[in-house]
């Protein structure tokens, strides 16, 4: 190893500490800033940024990458955190100045007029906000594009989950529009009835319900917290993984579910190689493999039968004898289906076409072949198609989702390709370990979190994501698990009793 | 105003944001950190840190510094914060970056033994570490002094309370030493006994009322908060003040006082000039300001008999009837006066004594009259020289105080002065407002704050130390105010009925 990939490494570790600070920073104004404090750490936040950007796009980085390439003894490991910097200072420098400070302006400002625009329903308001972010955003993939020789749309999707290209995520998307509308209309059908469960539910009691969980599934919270903030997240940094999720004491069942999809996130932060912590190669795979892996949790372990056997008693331990603590009622409630109009709403199955939606919009935007002003008509025709609802409102349409105000396009698609990455890694680990479902209704996933970390955590971004996809399940990314998963849960349930 | 004058705070603006978010952070480590994350966060502290001393000591610093010097047009405020920045400046350059280092590394070191020579009291363990950091102190001191044209005390008090000086410091700790061994000779006389409160006190019950009190003194929650860690203290920014104190359910008085204590502190930092808030002229005014401010508000006011008696009225509501709750044992219990061999639990009768004999030992270790071999014994003769007492160990002895171990010399002078100051300030308070003690029995210090806010937190760090001091309470800082007080208060008091 020589002194370019040595110096490097220094310089990344700076960097990754920033990022941690950052982190802190951000958990903080979710979970403790008193509002008066609002305005000084936007700049806090915007000048440790600034730091971390004139760090990274330094010229002295980019030497230090050319002399690193020419160190002939680097190991896979190193040779891997030296792509994932490269990877990042190319995307880094790809912008100028100039143009990353109006999308940061125009998105602060498109933010702030959505949350109005979304209260009222009053697209119209948004509209020549969300025309300059669109004008910007396909300037800026252009010019990323152009410095990572990509597409303009794919440049988008590797910001989020690196190596995506639309060229994958097409098939699995056009194949899933086809397939889930039948699965849909089947699944309502299979519907059961239920028993709600009845409250009230003390709110420090399902915290601690909440805690023994996550303990139980492996979080340390010697490493990490869980605390309140008014959307559920999982940030910090691997040791000191911080989870949040809201509680209502008329209601268990949404904030259990939300602590239990940020633990899958958690696992995965922990689980990451503790000899890389802070340096690129050390970090997370992307956002389809993070989503991967709290859908994993959530979605495939802990909604299962079998789990829900093993929470049923976990309920009634908890909040006294119930009829409802039964695991036939709780399949019930939370297999339920149903036609709906906002995403983060959606059942599983449903999800992806609200999706899929978001997609087509959006490349249609990007690519010049939709106006943002006939974005509203546009979303109404996708819903009717797609799920065969229309929206009653705006707000309840194209107005839901904060993304495309705040920039994010090439997002949506990595919620959807990590639910099926989350049923591909499930029916592989099924097939390596024989006694999952028995343990997993003891509420045992020791063994499944030593072959995630084998399979994924532990591998940071050491492989490219096609490869983590390929080495831990056999195959590339497919829609199949993801069809069958949705076949065997929602379409051969049994009655509830 | 010219360029460089406008460049120069842009810059400190960024220099203030960087030492937000490391408020913020060292907030975060004291009363939200999972153990795990203890060697990451020290790690994101100092890249922090590091940044912030890069900026401000970059040439384009000294640069900018002379420019806005030359500039005429500047006012008032904007010339104290040229100084202000000049007297930053020339500090954080006073230092060869090796020395910072060996520094760094030294007290690192020796804070982490004296956690354990504390306790093991083993003074021998900690010898080697203490005599190194020593060592790096004098020579740190001389090069700082070399700088500043300051004697080497005099750069290291001037750290802690710009432009306090020895010559100041030394007249008053000596009339001090000579007249407060009378007074808590007849203090103790004077003792009453008391009643002590009968618990439990729930720590949620003692956190609201300490809640409902800071709100009743002025805190405003809106920009601030209270948490619990190990030690209180009182963090954040003038925008997100958070104090801290810590709780025992079987008592209540000394968490109470310690969140009056830091409330004092806070109602300073919110009072500071918002205008100026991030540049360094926005800043306190210096340690022995500070202090005075917690022990005005602490010592000065919640426990003078007015507010007592409104006191007694709250504890009474707050936790049900005790005969422990009524002013007069309230008085006798919290002005109890006692020989004891540590400091942090001591009374403010014999507080100065412990600080004199840090004051004057940490002069001779410095100035190489005393090794520090022979630091025991010196600190069991001054403590019998002092107080009358012998500390029956080390732990109770020289090893009780954090400070030196951590390079902090010239800081124990302050908690004294600001006694004094306290005392100074809430003598010319009375004077300038008759209704004083009427307003505090009623648990009102609505009009004290604004007298406070207008003499000193509002003058930020624009005048002098001394200039704050004379035209605050009309005349220099002198012990007569504080020795008129612990008579008043310690000699002439009633008996328990």
């Amino acid at each position: 190893m020589g002194w370019h990939y040595a110096a490097l490494e220094e310089r990344l570790a700076r960097l990754g500490h920033l990022e941690g600070a950052l982190a802190i920073l951000r958990w903080d104004t979710a979970v403790c800033m008193p509002e008066a404090a609002s305005a000084a750490r936007g700049e806090q936040i915007a000048t440790l940024e600034r730091f971390a950007h004139e760090l990274l796009t330094a010229d002295e980085t980019g030497e230090l990458l050319a002399g690193a390439d020419a160190e002939s003894d680097l190991d896979p490991w190193q040779r891997a955190n030296l792509r994932e910097a490269r990877r990042r200072f190319r995307r880094a420098r790809a912008l100028e100045p100039a143009l990353v400070e109006a999308l940061a302006r125009a998105t602060n400002a498109c933010e702030m007029t959505w949350r109005e625009a979304r209260k009222r329903s009053d697209f119209a308001l948004l509209r020549p906000f969300l025309e300059e972010v669109v004008r910007l955003v396909r300037e800026a993939a252009r010019m990323t594009g152009a410095a990572l020789d990509l597409e303009p749309y794919d440049a988008l999707l590797d910001e989020h989950q690196p190596d995506l290209r639309d060229a994958l995520v097409a098939p699995l998307l056009d194949r899933l529009a086809a397939a889930l509308p039948a699965i849909l209309e089947d699944a309502i059908g299979a519907n059961r009835p239920f028993l709600a469960p009845r409250g009230p539910f003390p709110i420090e009691t399902q915290k601690k319900l909440a805690e023994r969980l996550m303990a139980r599934l492996g979080f340390d919270f010697r490493a990490g917290r869980l605390d309140t903030s008014t959307h559920p997240f999982c940030g910090g940094i691997p040791a000191d993984i911080r989870i949040t999720s809201r509680w209502r004491d008329d209601e268990v069942t949404s904030a259990l579910m939300a602590v239990l999809h940020e633990t899958g996130h958690a696992l995965y932060e922990a689980g990451l190689p503790r000899r890389w912590m802070g340096q690129p190669v050390g970090e997370a795979r992307g956002i389809v493999v993070h989503e991967s892996q709290s859908l994993l949790l959530e979605r495939q372990i802990c909604r299962s039968p079998a789990f829900l056997r093993f929470l049923a008693g976990e309920l009634e331990a908890t909040f006294g004898p119930d009829p409802a603590w039964t695991s036939a009622n709780l399949e019930a409630l939370w297999h339920r289906v149903e036609r709906g109009f906002i995403r983060v709403d959606a059942d599983e199955v449903s999800y992806p076409l609200h999706v899929i939606l978001r997609w087509r919009l959006e490349k249609a935007l990007l690519a010049g072949d939709l106006a943002v002003a006939d974005l509203p008509a546009a979303w109404a025709e996708g819903m009717r198609a797609l799920l065969g609802v229309t929206p009653p409102d705006d707000a309840r349409g194209c107005l839901q989702d904060i993304h495309w105000s705040v920039g994010a396009f090439g997002y949506f698609p990595c919620y959807t390709l990590g639910a099926l990455l989350a049923a591909q890694l499930a029916e592989a680990a099924r097939r390596d370990l024989p006694d999952l479902e028995k343990e997993v209704a003891r509420g045992e996933i020791g063994p499944l979190l030593g072959w995630l970390r084998a399979k994924v955590h532990g591998q940071g971004s050491l492989p490219r994501f096609d490869e983590l996809v390929r080495d831990a399940t056999g195959g590339p990314l497919a829609v199949e698990p993801f069809l069958a998963h949705l076949r065997a849960r929602y379409l051969e349930r049994p009655r509830a009793g």
